[in-house]
């Protein structure tokens, strides 16, 4: 597809996109689904997907490798930070630098941020953040906004809330600017001790409507085209009594749907735990699966991009 | 090839299946085998096996793996279960349609009865047994009746030993079901405490002929034609001792093979420990190697058909 | 390309090689990477690297399963020995065994001398020591000479550094034997307590002009066309306090790089920890990374011409 502006680039941050990128890509994501499997299974022959993760993310990397497999790439690298070359000592910069050697293309998590920047710096291969710090997590947003985009058919003049842990959850941060692009009303839905931190988003607060919420209240549902739950991640919790009280206090269920928009559709990154109840699995509100499923096209539509000038 | 009845079939149980659907099966890895590597490399083009392991079973995996790869499909999963997003919360469910989404067809591997079928009404993608509870092994007992089948042009009319650990080896109660739609003499050799489950196979206990031994008499083994050697599993014993006492008791080695008919099969499932003497590895008689072989064969025919309506 | 004698060939020790075996897979080796991804990606397709890797080595295995994939084949193996079937008890003539009936070409990996010797004895397929023992790393010095070939267009004549810990290193055994069937000097240089083990390179040491070194002097330096720098291990030792010592004595950075010959071309395993000061990694003189890089191009010409009498 002509006006390819993601060949051999970084995916560092979603502030790095704009709108125009964002469409290209969904259209492109769009256009390699009517491929077939084995027309597909050519667009990367021979060609690798290096990972680094020092964190564990099982979603996020089985998501890429089957991306990657299904353009007929490859994927390798250190998941198990344990029992690797790390270990021995060596630093940051010579891993990345050493997958880069191996690979086409590079993934990274880490827990600090800037660490994908630093890495795009270090190696000669585009580097794509999988996940860094409190904040990032680029290809997460723009598979939530694909999503929101395939369910809606349009981003614009819509009103989209988002629920649970606000203040520990990178995609929280990476999808609020990316719907900062449009024209939307955001609804934070949290415990206020899992408030958004403002400090992170203060460069934004003036572009787009935010509203802060501790309840999801009817008035507040009636209003909502997409709620966004993410899950309370019981892991960043020092004490589990907080996080059991907080656990379960913004389930969404039936009663919730039935309060809602009758078209209301529900998101989620997954994997979760009980934020969603199981009974509204069927219903067509229930997104988050057709969401992961979404992230696999789109993140074999991206790999396309960055590997090859003319994608497919 | 024509008539495939396994196209986009669950392999669930080896109860699902008939003497047509192995004959089918079995031409088919006849058939696989005359392919070149590069013609072989072109049927699963861009396609994924995903899997999840809850327990270990390093053999299954890389067979699964490696006859995925000679069809050029890739594989990926979970199968360091302590590593992934169980550890998260996440439910089996959750796992198995998350994967489900990421790939074509999927592996499972479980402890409990019924985890593979309740897998195949969640996922989208048809489901392979790769192993559950204490009697479903589909595969593996397909595998084992075309080995059979290989060394002795037929099944209908052998008398077949079966050796070992028959209370907790679930091959053997899925290799029982197989070999019951045949006609055919079974032999169950074991200590006592690991006789075979008789409420397990009740249901064709009055289809095929069964006798339980506690001896490998030299009366029995002028009998055999095949004798199907099963590991005694160490960690399935509370108590060493227990273990050890009888580990060695069954122990094929070429005074048992002297004893028996001169053309009697060796199998036995892999991996082995001291079940059988390696002093007979290299006889005409020992087809457990050959078996592993032929595994990894009738696997990529069965993946092959159950991935396209005509498999190559 | 013609006069292959890597076709079908056990890679088990440098010993069993000639120069005009290196000619042949430098050459080749160069070639492969005159060809496109695309070309690449059809050479092993189908084909699967099997590994077994009974002590941990992430680069190693990165490294040979970056070049396989970039020749359009797989790799699958078992390298936490952990989780495996060697903790059921299975030998390691039947693992090896078992991953040779999965696989094309298999890769091991083992801390006893004669492992892979041995494997290639059970199996039906090539095998390639992927570093065993004490001694050989054949692999490892192949790609090694070739770097130093690349950067100095000979390898006759030249004057070589070996500096750190030639105790335990087994990356340095190979090394030497493989400079051994070239006309070069040899300067070893290590603490007293790490010195080459005379005995294992005895039959050498008439062949090649050796000499003993405990300190980097300026005469050396100016001497020294190459300098390999190999990584003192930690896990080699048994106190940290003697670790530590020894740790930095011999660090290459800009102060020696200004005692040494302008074109001193600098080579590293990798990967590295203190051996080396970052601060030249961005000098011509710096060629570590390069070299790992070849590693990948070296190991696909190799496997290329391991699997098909015509490599490409």
């Amino acid at each position: 597809m002509a006006g390819n502006k993601f060949f051999n680039r970084n995916i560092i941050s979603i502030r790095d996109f704009t709108v125009d990128d964002f469409t290209y890509l969904f259209d492109l994501t769009d256009k390699i689904q009517t491929l077939s499997s084995s027309e597909r299974g050519e667009i990367a022959k021979g060609l690798i997907l290096g990972y680094v993760f020092y964190e564990y993310s099982t979603r996020t990397r089985l998501s890429f490798e089957s991306a990657m497999a299904s353009i007929g790439g490859r994927s390798l690298g250190i998941s198990d930070i344990d029992s690797s070359s790390i270990m021995k000592g060596e630093s940051y910069a010579d891993t990345v630098k050493t997958i880069s050697l191996y690979s086409d293309v590079v993934l990274i998590r880490h827990p600090s941020d800037g660490s994908s920047r630093y890495a795009s710096e270090i190696s000669d291969k585009p580097v794509i953040n999988g996940g860094s710090g409190s904040e990032e997590h680029p290809t997460q947003a723009m598979l939530d906004i694909y999503t929101i985009f395939k369910e809606k058919k349009k981003i614009n003049g819509l009103t989209v809330g988002i629920i649970g842990d606000l203040k520990y959850g990178r995609t929280v941060y990476s999808l609020i600017y990316a719907l900062s692009l449009y024209d939307v009303n955001i609804h934070l839905v949290s415990p206020a001790t899992l408030k958004i931190r403002n400090e992170s988003i203060y460069d934004i607060s003036n572009k787009v409507k935010m509203f802060n919420h501790t309840e999801l209240t009817d008035d507040l549902l009636k209003k909502l085209d997409v709620i966004y739950v993410t899950r309370i991640q019981k892991e960043r919790f020092p004490d589990l009594q907080e996080y059991k009280k907080i656990q379960g206090l913004y389930t969404i269920d039936e009663s919730i749907l039935k309060r809602s928009k009758s078209d209301v559709s529900i998101l989620h990154p997954l994997p979760r735990v009980d934020e969603i109840s199981t009974s509204i699995d069927n219903t067509m509100n229930a997104v988050y699966f057709k969401q992961a499923s979404y992230g696999k096209e789109l993140r074999a539509a991206l790999l396309s991009a960055l590997l090859h000038e003319e994608p497919f």
